[in-house]
Protein backbone atom coordinates (compact mmCIF):
# COMPACT_ATOMS: atom_id res chain seq x y z
CA UNK A 1 0.00 0.00 0.00
CA UNK A 2 1.31 3.22 0.83
CA UNK A 3 5.19 3.91 0.97
CA UNK A 4 7.37 5.02 1.76
CA UNK A 5 6.30 5.70 5.58
CA UNK A 6 8.39 6.53 8.97
CA UNK A 7 9.46 3.41 10.66
CA UNK A 8 9.77 4.05 14.52
CA UNK A 9 10.73 2.52 17.54
CA UNK A 10 8.14 3.17 20.17
CA UNK A 11 8.97 2.09 23.70
CA UNK A 12 6.17 1.75 26.46
CA UNK A 13 5.72 -0.29 30.15
CA UNK A 14 8.33 -0.02 33.02
CA UNK A 15 5.14 0.95 34.98
CA UNK A 16 2.19 -1.06 36.35
CA UNK A 17 3.66 -4.07 36.54
CA UNK A 18 4.62 -4.01 32.53
CA UNK A 19 8.26 -4.48 31.57
CA UNK A 20 9.57 -1.55 29.59
CA UNK A 21 9.51 -2.46 25.95
CA UNK A 22 10.00 -1.59 22.52
CA UNK A 23 8.42 -2.43 19.19
CA UNK A 24 8.95 -1.16 15.77
CA UNK A 25 6.18 0.29 14.02
CA UNK A 26 6.16 1.41 10.15
CA UNK A 27 2.18 2.09 10.38
CA UNK A 28 2.47 5.66 12.41
CA UNK A 29 1.62 9.39 11.11
CA UNK A 30 0.76 12.64 12.08
CA UNK A 31 -3.12 13.53 12.28
CA UNK A 32 -3.82 16.69 13.79
CA UNK A 33 -1.55 19.84 14.76
CA UNK A 34 -4.03 21.36 17.40
CA UNK A 35 -4.10 19.50 19.72
CA UNK A 36 -0.84 17.93 18.44
CA UNK A 37 -1.64 14.20 17.54
CA UNK A 38 -0.33 11.43 15.96
CA UNK A 39 -1.20 7.63 15.43
CA UNK A 40 0.18 4.05 15.61
CA UNK A 41 -1.47 0.98 14.53
CA UNK A 42 -0.53 -2.23 16.58
CA UNK A 43 -1.87 -5.74 15.92
CA UNK A 44 -3.96 -6.55 19.13
CA UNK A 45 -1.28 -10.05 19.80
CA UNK A 46 1.59 -8.00 20.09
CA UNK A 47 3.10 -7.56 23.55
CA UNK A 48 3.42 -3.86 23.69
CA UNK A 49 -0.46 -3.77 22.40
CA UNK A 50 -1.53 -4.94 26.12
CA UNK A 51 1.09 -2.64 27.93
CA UNK A 52 -0.34 0.19 25.93
CA UNK A 53 -4.28 -0.25 26.30
CA UNK A 54 -3.31 -0.61 29.84
CA UNK A 55 -1.10 2.10 30.71
CA UNK A 56 -2.18 4.91 27.75
CA UNK A 57 0.70 5.65 27.36
CA UNK A 58 3.83 5.56 24.84
CA UNK A 59 6.76 7.11 23.09
CA UNK A 60 7.73 7.91 19.59
CA UNK A 61 11.56 7.36 19.21
CA UNK A 62 12.71 8.21 15.54
CA UNK A 63 15.72 6.39 14.99
CA UNK A 64 18.40 7.62 12.77
CA UNK A 65 20.22 5.17 10.07
CA UNK A 66 22.68 4.57 13.46
CA UNK A 67 19.90 2.25 14.48
CA UNK A 68 18.44 0.52 11.60
CA UNK A 69 19.39 -2.72 13.20
CA UNK A 70 18.25 -1.85 16.44
CA UNK A 71 14.93 -0.68 14.74
CA UNK A 72 14.92 -4.14 12.69
CA UNK A 73 15.56 -6.34 15.55
CA UNK A 74 12.71 -4.95 17.81
CA UNK A 75 10.28 -6.06 14.79
CA UNK A 76 11.36 -9.37 14.48
CA UNK A 77 11.26 -10.84 18.27
CA UNK A 78 8.62 -10.46 20.79
CA UNK A 79 8.65 -8.25 24.08
CA UNK A 80 7.56 -11.45 25.70
CA UNK A 81 10.35 -13.21 25.21
CA UNK A 82 13.30 -11.02 25.43
CA UNK A 83 14.81 -7.56 27.44
CA UNK A 84 14.60 -5.39 24.29
CA UNK A 85 16.47 -2.57 25.61
CA UNK A 86 19.34 -5.07 26.88
CA UNK A 87 19.21 -7.14 23.38
CA UNK A 88 19.40 -3.95 21.36
CA UNK A 89 21.89 -2.40 23.89
CA UNK A 90 20.05 0.76 23.32
CA UNK A 91 19.59 3.24 26.80
CA UNK A 92 16.30 3.54 28.77
CA UNK A 93 16.42 7.08 29.75
CA UNK A 94 12.83 9.12 31.57
CA UNK A 95 10.23 10.53 29.60
CA UNK A 96 9.26 14.32 30.96
CA UNK A 97 5.79 13.47 30.77
CA UNK A 98 5.02 10.16 30.73
CA UNK A 99 6.39 7.61 33.11
CA UNK A 100 7.11 4.92 30.28
CA UNK A 101 10.98 5.05 29.31
CA UNK A 102 12.58 6.72 25.95
CA UNK A 103 15.32 5.46 23.77
CA UNK A 104 18.21 8.07 24.62
CA UNK A 105 19.98 7.62 21.08
CA UNK A 106 17.25 8.24 19.11
CA UNK A 107 17.32 12.24 17.73
CA UNK A 108 13.79 12.28 18.26
CA UNK A 109 11.32 11.36 21.29
CA UNK A 110 7.60 12.41 20.71
CA UNK A 111 5.80 11.32 24.10
CA UNK A 112 2.11 10.48 23.46
CA UNK A 113 -1.06 9.93 26.12
CA UNK A 114 -3.66 7.88 24.58
CA UNK A 115 -7.20 9.89 23.86
CA UNK A 116 -8.91 7.05 21.78
CA UNK A 117 -8.18 3.65 20.07
CA UNK A 118 -10.11 1.90 17.34
CA UNK A 119 -10.67 -1.41 16.81
CA UNK A 120 -10.17 -1.75 12.42
CA UNK A 121 -9.77 -5.65 12.01
CA UNK A 122 -5.79 -6.72 11.92
CA UNK A 123 -4.86 -3.87 13.79
CA UNK A 124 -6.05 -1.10 16.86
CA UNK A 125 -5.27 2.48 15.95
CA UNK A 126 -4.01 4.65 18.88
CA UNK A 127 -4.94 8.36 18.11
CA UNK A 128 -2.97 9.97 21.05
CA UNK A 129 -2.01 13.53 21.98
CA UNK A 130 1.73 14.85 22.15
CA UNK A 131 2.51 15.80 25.83
CA UNK A 132 6.16 16.27 25.37
CA UNK A 133 8.95 16.30 22.51
CA UNK A 134 12.65 16.11 22.89
CA UNK A 135 15.21 16.58 20.51
CA UNK A 136 19.04 15.32 20.48
CA UNK A 137 21.29 18.85 20.53
CA UNK A 138 22.71 17.21 17.11
CA UNK A 139 20.27 17.87 14.80
CA UNK A 140 19.26 22.03 16.79
CA UNK A 141 21.59 23.99 14.28
CA UNK A 142 23.64 27.08 15.74
CA UNK A 143 20.35 29.43 15.49
CA UNK A 144 18.43 27.08 17.97
CA UNK A 145 16.19 25.74 15.04
CA UNK A 146 15.58 22.40 14.48
CA UNK A 147 17.86 20.61 11.39
CA UNK A 148 16.29 17.42 10.82
CA UNK A 149 18.20 16.76 7.76
CA UNK A 150 21.14 16.32 10.48
CA UNK A 151 19.50 13.51 12.22
CA UNK A 152 20.30 11.03 9.71
CA UNK A 153 16.31 9.72 9.27
CA UNK A 154 15.54 6.63 7.27
CA UNK A 155 12.22 5.83 5.90
CA UNK A 156 10.81 2.30 5.06
CA UNK A 157 9.43 1.38 1.63
CA UNK A 158 7.67 -2.20 0.44
CA UNK A 159 9.88 -4.19 2.88
CA UNK A 160 13.35 -2.17 2.95
CA UNK A 161 15.15 0.48 4.91
CA UNK A 162 16.52 3.28 3.05
CA UNK A 163 18.43 6.37 4.58
CA UNK A 164 16.92 9.71 3.09
CA UNK A 165 18.62 11.35 -0.09
CA UNK A 166 18.91 14.02 -1.84
CA UNK A 167 17.15 17.39 -1.21
CA UNK A 168 14.44 17.90 -3.82
CA UNK A 169 13.13 21.44 -2.43
CA UNK A 170 11.07 22.87 0.16
CA UNK A 171 7.83 23.21 0.80
CA UNK A 172 6.49 26.03 -1.32
CA UNK A 173 9.37 26.31 -3.87
CA UNK A 174 6.90 25.67 -6.89
CA UNK A 175 5.65 29.71 -6.11
CA UNK A 176 8.49 31.03 -4.78
CA UNK A 177 9.87 33.89 -6.54
CA UNK A 178 13.73 34.43 -6.99
CA UNK A 179 14.88 36.82 -5.46
CA UNK A 180 16.94 39.31 -8.09
CA UNK A 181 20.61 39.52 -7.38
CA UNK A 182 22.41 43.08 -7.52
CA UNK A 183 24.95 43.23 -8.85
CA UNK A 184 28.01 44.72 -7.51
CA UNK B 1 6.90 15.94 15.06
CA UNK B 2 6.89 12.44 13.35
CA UNK B 3 9.27 12.48 10.44
CA UNK B 4 9.46 11.50 7.52
CA UNK B 5 6.55 11.22 6.07
CA UNK B 6 4.97 10.25 2.91
CA UNK B 7 4.05 12.98 0.55
CA UNK B 8 0.71 12.24 -1.65
CA UNK B 9 -1.35 13.55 -4.06
CA UNK B 10 -4.88 13.04 -3.33
CA UNK B 11 -7.52 13.02 -5.86
CA UNK B 12 -11.02 13.45 -5.66
CA UNK B 13 -14.62 15.50 -6.98
CA UNK B 14 -15.45 14.97 -10.66
CA UNK B 15 -18.78 13.51 -9.18
CA UNK B 16 -22.18 14.40 -7.80
CA UNK B 17 -21.32 18.12 -8.76
CA UNK B 18 -17.97 18.87 -7.65
CA UNK B 19 -14.77 19.66 -9.75
CA UNK B 20 -12.32 17.56 -9.90
CA UNK B 21 -9.30 18.40 -7.56
CA UNK B 22 -5.98 17.32 -6.31
CA UNK B 23 -4.51 17.94 -2.60
CA UNK B 24 -1.06 17.45 -1.68
CA UNK B 25 -1.20 15.45 1.90
CA UNK B 26 1.88 14.54 4.60
CA UNK B 27 -0.60 13.08 6.69
CA UNK B 28 -1.52 9.87 5.40
CA UNK B 29 -0.74 6.71 6.84
CA UNK B 30 -1.41 2.61 6.64
CA UNK B 31 -3.40 2.21 9.14
CA UNK B 32 -4.74 -1.62 9.09
CA UNK B 33 -3.95 -4.68 6.68
CA UNK B 34 -7.26 -6.74 7.06
CA UNK B 35 -9.46 -4.77 6.16
CA UNK B 36 -7.11 -3.21 4.17
CA UNK B 37 -7.03 0.56 5.58
CA UNK B 38 -5.29 3.86 5.39
CA UNK B 39 -5.91 7.61 6.87
CA UNK B 40 -5.52 11.18 6.01
CA UNK B 41 -5.31 14.27 8.03
CA UNK B 42 -7.14 17.06 6.21
CA UNK B 43 -8.02 20.50 7.95
CA UNK B 44 -11.91 21.55 7.41
CA UNK B 45 -11.16 24.74 5.56
CA UNK B 46 -9.74 22.95 2.65
CA UNK B 47 -11.74 22.49 -0.66
CA UNK B 48 -10.90 18.74 -0.63
CA UNK B 49 -12.48 18.12 2.69
CA UNK B 50 -15.82 19.19 1.43
CA UNK B 51 -15.76 17.13 -1.25
CA UNK B 52 -14.45 13.89 0.40
CA UNK B 53 -16.83 14.60 3.27
CA UNK B 54 -19.62 14.57 0.44
CA UNK B 55 -18.75 11.63 -1.80
CA UNK B 56 -17.39 9.33 0.74
CA UNK B 57 -14.18 8.45 -1.74
CA UNK B 58 -10.81 9.62 -2.72
CA UNK B 59 -7.44 8.26 -4.56
CA UNK B 60 -4.19 8.15 -3.50
CA UNK B 61 -1.44 8.54 -5.55
CA UNK B 62 1.93 8.10 -4.98
CA UNK B 63 4.03 10.50 -7.15
CA UNK B 64 7.30 9.77 -7.77
CA UNK B 65 10.43 12.40 -7.56
CA UNK B 66 9.56 13.53 -11.41
CA UNK B 67 6.39 15.01 -9.76
CA UNK B 68 8.04 16.89 -6.93
CA UNK B 69 6.77 20.48 -8.33
CA UNK B 70 3.25 19.65 -9.01
CA UNK B 71 3.46 17.83 -5.88
CA UNK B 72 4.29 21.14 -4.13
CA UNK B 73 2.30 23.08 -5.80
CA UNK B 74 -0.84 21.08 -5.18
CA UNK B 75 -0.35 22.24 -1.18
CA UNK B 76 -0.22 25.56 -1.94
CA UNK B 77 -2.60 26.74 -4.20
CA UNK B 78 -6.67 25.96 -3.73
CA UNK B 79 -9.09 23.99 -5.71
CA UNK B 80 -11.30 26.44 -5.01
CA UNK B 81 -9.48 29.30 -7.82
CA UNK B 82 -7.83 26.83 -9.99
CA UNK B 83 -8.11 23.58 -11.94
CA UNK B 84 -4.75 21.98 -10.62
CA UNK B 85 -5.11 18.76 -13.23
CA UNK B 86 -4.99 21.57 -15.99
CA UNK B 87 -2.50 23.39 -13.69
CA UNK B 88 0.34 20.50 -13.57
CA UNK B 89 -0.38 19.03 -16.71
CA UNK B 90 -1.27 15.94 -14.82
CA UNK B 91 -3.56 13.37 -16.58
CA UNK B 92 -6.82 11.76 -15.23
CA UNK B 93 -7.87 8.69 -15.85
CA UNK B 94 -10.80 6.74 -14.52
CA UNK B 95 -10.66 4.95 -11.23
CA UNK B 96 -11.52 1.40 -10.94
CA UNK B 97 -13.79 0.76 -7.92
CA UNK B 98 -14.49 4.56 -7.44
CA UNK B 99 -15.92 7.16 -9.55
CA UNK B 100 -13.17 10.11 -8.94
CA UNK B 101 -10.35 10.54 -11.21
CA UNK B 102 -6.56 9.27 -10.61
CA UNK B 103 -3.20 10.51 -11.80
CA UNK B 104 -1.82 8.63 -14.28
CA UNK B 105 1.63 9.77 -13.93
CA UNK B 106 1.95 8.38 -10.11
CA UNK B 107 3.17 4.79 -10.70
CA UNK B 108 0.76 3.86 -7.28
CA UNK B 109 -2.90 4.52 -6.82
CA UNK B 110 -4.99 3.70 -3.86
CA UNK B 111 -8.79 3.79 -4.28
CA UNK B 112 -10.48 4.50 -1.00
CA UNK B 113 -13.76 4.57 0.63
CA UNK B 114 -13.98 6.73 3.99
CA UNK B 115 -15.35 4.16 6.47
CA UNK B 116 -14.95 6.73 9.35
CA UNK B 117 -14.54 10.36 9.77
CA UNK B 118 -13.15 11.98 12.94
CA UNK B 119 -12.66 15.52 14.38
CA UNK B 120 -9.92 15.82 16.27
CA UNK B 121 -9.38 19.14 16.24
CA UNK B 122 -7.46 21.57 13.37
CA UNK B 123 -7.86 17.99 10.84
CA UNK B 124 -10.37 15.64 10.35
CA UNK B 125 -9.04 12.11 10.20
CA UNK B 126 -10.40 10.23 6.84
CA UNK B 127 -10.12 6.51 7.93
CA UNK B 128 -10.86 4.30 4.57
CA UNK B 129 -10.69 1.37 3.18
CA UNK B 130 -8.53 0.35 0.20
CA UNK B 131 -10.72 -1.15 -2.66
CA UNK B 132 -8.87 -1.01 -5.68
CA UNK B 133 -4.50 -0.58 -5.92
CA UNK B 134 -3.33 0.74 -9.55
CA UNK B 135 0.14 0.07 -10.22
CA UNK B 136 2.39 1.36 -12.87
CA UNK B 137 4.25 -1.15 -15.27
CA UNK B 138 7.47 0.27 -14.52
CA UNK B 139 7.69 -0.50 -11.19
CA UNK B 140 6.65 -4.19 -11.65
CA UNK B 141 9.41 -6.83 -12.28
CA UNK B 142 10.06 -8.95 -14.70
CA UNK B 143 8.99 -12.06 -12.48
CA UNK B 144 5.45 -9.31 -11.94
CA UNK B 145 6.65 -8.62 -8.73
CA UNK B 146 6.12 -5.40 -7.02
CA UNK B 147 9.71 -3.52 -7.26
CA UNK B 148 9.00 0.18 -5.67
CA UNK B 149 12.80 0.80 -5.61
CA UNK B 150 11.79 1.39 -9.61
CA UNK B 151 9.39 4.12 -8.49
CA UNK B 152 11.64 7.09 -7.55
CA UNK B 153 9.62 7.56 -3.95
CA UNK B 154 10.07 10.47 -2.58
CA UNK B 155 9.33 11.24 1.10
CA UNK B 156 8.48 14.77 3.19
CA UNK B 157 10.79 15.96 6.62
CA UNK B 158 10.24 19.22 8.22
CA UNK B 159 9.52 21.17 5.09
CA UNK B 160 11.47 19.30 2.59
CA UNK B 161 10.81 16.95 0.07
CA UNK B 162 13.82 13.82 -0.05
CA UNK B 163 14.87 11.26 -2.62
CA UNK B 164 15.19 8.23 -0.84
CA UNK B 165 18.53 7.60 -0.73
CA UNK B 166 20.65 4.72 0.09
CA UNK B 167 19.07 1.12 1.02
CA UNK B 168 20.14 0.05 4.72
CA UNK B 169 18.82 -3.30 4.58
CA UNK B 170 15.49 -5.83 4.38
CA UNK B 171 13.39 -6.48 7.44
CA UNK B 172 14.48 -8.96 8.97
CA UNK B 173 17.99 -8.60 8.00
CA UNK B 174 19.11 -8.21 11.63
CA UNK B 175 18.58 -12.15 11.97
CA UNK B 176 18.86 -13.62 8.83
CA UNK B 177 21.69 -16.51 8.73
CA UNK B 178 24.44 -15.57 6.09
CA UNK B 179 23.91 -18.87 3.95
CA UNK B 180 27.26 -20.63 3.60
CA UNK B 181 28.84 -20.77 0.50
CA UNK B 182 30.42 -24.31 -0.83
CA UNK B 183 34.04 -23.90 -2.26
CA UNK B 184 33.85 -25.13 -5.77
Amino acid sequence: MLSPVPVVLVSCGGIKGWKANLITIAWAGNVCSDPPMLSIAVRPDRYSHAIIKTTGEFIVNVPSTDQVKATDWCGVVSGRDVDKFAGTGLTPAPGRKVACPMVMECPLNIECRVRKSLELGSHTLFLAEVVAVQVSSEVVDARGRLNLQKAGLMAFAHGHYFALGHHLGHFGFSVRKRKKRGRT
